[in-house]
């Protein structure tokens, strides 16, 4: 006897924390909220897809996990509070022991932000999850990656490349090192530091593609350039360990980072340290935003260095860039 | 050489209108946006598989409109006023033609409800599409599934059957009645007249899983039953002419209508039935709420009718209902 698609909503996908702001949650045809006044709604969608956005392998809580946190790194980027989330569910079957185990990862996720899961659908087909993430933010104050502007710092949060080394680890049939792979698996979205950075001013995109083509966007979005000092990205001892030569490939070309690369009027370097303390986060001054288009990489002895990616594309058999 | 997913993105996705709620659209790590003082936001989400909620050989401009109708169908029945949309595409190829007809349907129906596309995704994998839709409704104003009580009379919109008959004869290797084809791949979602029908204080469900199913979780939401007079449900010609004994199976087991069920207090229905005729929307009486739970099917003269199902699920090999 199969598990019906209304049991699995029921048994699985309703226990959780009510917010005062949901007016109706799961159970209608759609879900009504309330967002607070002198707040803007923002909001962000992202598809997994096994194989390509987690190993096929993947332990059905991590899927659920990463499938909220993923969208939760979009919102800190905009320094928005997240606030409620839809699932959209595509199973092969309805297994019960996944879907309880996928629903853990998914709740102790969006209960540490304190997000209600609000509507959703599910579906039998290949293993797909799209999640959307709404929050809001005070009016105007949303950060964007249009407005980087020359002579301003470049910063990036944590450690960039742990993920992109632990999924090689996979790829290679290697037990993959627990520290690196847990950044994997179980990102932390930077929401808090988020919040704080939006008060600066600073331009902002959270990097998943890949810390080079994501702040490629952010360049192309507000028409400049930088210079980019790779040798002052922050590397976990454990990349340092396990990445040889590679480290700084992953770090400059990996993706599933789910960090935060902005850019702040160099006055505001100072304020920004203070708010990164304040979350115990650590955050690098990596480079410099330049009115001349492109990136320039300069290592420290001077040299300029060209790393091997301009990004993570999932349709590209070359890229055209 | 492949269409990077930027490219998609760019090419596919980005002629629209403009909203003025819209303050960042596509292009961001999130959209920003304005929900209007005194309203609630009303939010919606479906996916879509091939196979599943359209047939595998579907027009791709079809699977586009209907992707989006779905979902403006259920801000229908919450009596909501459709804004904006996010769309994630999974899709095993990224041809142009295919995604230049997609998009044609996405946004020729889009266009007519003022919906403008704020965000999105695309990733490779099985062909599957989720289409999230937000609109606003006035605060205390949504339909509810819930709010239906003893005494009420039961409408439909629209004439239900038709596309599970034009299904079923795709399904037969048949050539489908164009009237009957139609109205499975475009339906028109009752957004007009459910704005309308929100200020009667009506309870109300949009029928996509076929009309006794959601009549039934309409009935268990409100924890009361019905009456339903099947022979009363308004059957189209070309479906008359094509069903034959199967109509009215269809007309109560279907699925895939996208029409709205709703019930209103007696003294409504004149109000009702003059709010239909102003959106030349034909509706019918089907029966009245009772306390008494479960669903009695009678027909005209007199007799019972046991219906042969009680709607679909994606799971289920066996109802547990």
């Amino acid at each position: 006897v199969g598990v019906s698609e209304f049991d699995i909503i029921e048994r699985y996908f309703q226990r959780q924390l009510r917010r005062a702001d949901v007016v109706r949650g799961i159970g209608d045809d759609a879900a009504v909220l309330e967002v607070p006044s002198g707040h803007q709604l923002v909001v962000s969608v992202d598809t997994l897809v096994a194989g390509r956005h987690f190993p096929q392998r993947s332990h059905a809580y991590d899927i659920g996990y990463k499938s909220l946190a993923v969208n939760l790194s979009d919102l800190a980027a905009m320094g928005a509070e997240p606030a409620w989330a839809t699932l959209s569910l595509t199973l092969p079957e309805a297994d019960p022991g996944w879907l309880q185990s996928f629903a853990d990862g998914f709740f102790d996720l969006a209960a540490r932000f304190g997000v209600e899961l609000v509507g959703g659908d599910t579906t039998r087909g290949a293993l797909s999850i799209t999640v959307q993430v709404q929050g809001f933010v005070e009016t105007g104050r949303a950060m964007r990656r249009d407005s980087a502007r020359p002579g301003q710092a470049l910063f990036v949060t944590g450690t960039p490349g742990d993920a992109a080394c632990a999924l090689a680890q996979i790829e290679a049939g290697a037990r993959a090192d627990p520290y690196l792979l847990e950044r994997l698996n179980r990102p932390h979205p930077r929401v808090a530091f988020g919040r704080a950075l939006a008060a600066t001013g600073a331009a902002a995109i959270d990097v998943s593609d890949g810390l080079l083509a994501d702040l490629g966007h952010l360049l192309d979005a507000s028409g400049c350039g930088a210079t980019l000092r790779p040798d002052r990205i922050p590397r976990s001892p454990a990349l340092s360990a396990a990445g040889g030569e590679r480290a700084l490939v992953w770090q400059l070309c990996g993706g599933d980072d789910y960090e935060l690369c902005f850019a702040v009027n160099a006055e505001q370097t100072g304020r920004v340290a203070a708010l990164a303390r304040a979350e115990a986060l650590p955050i690098a001054e990596i480079g410099v935003i330049e009115r001349a288009a492109g990136l320039r990489c300069v290592l420290e002895d001077g040299s300029s260095y060209q790393p091997p990616c301009s990004g993570y594309d999932h349709f590209a058999d070359e890229r055209a860039d």
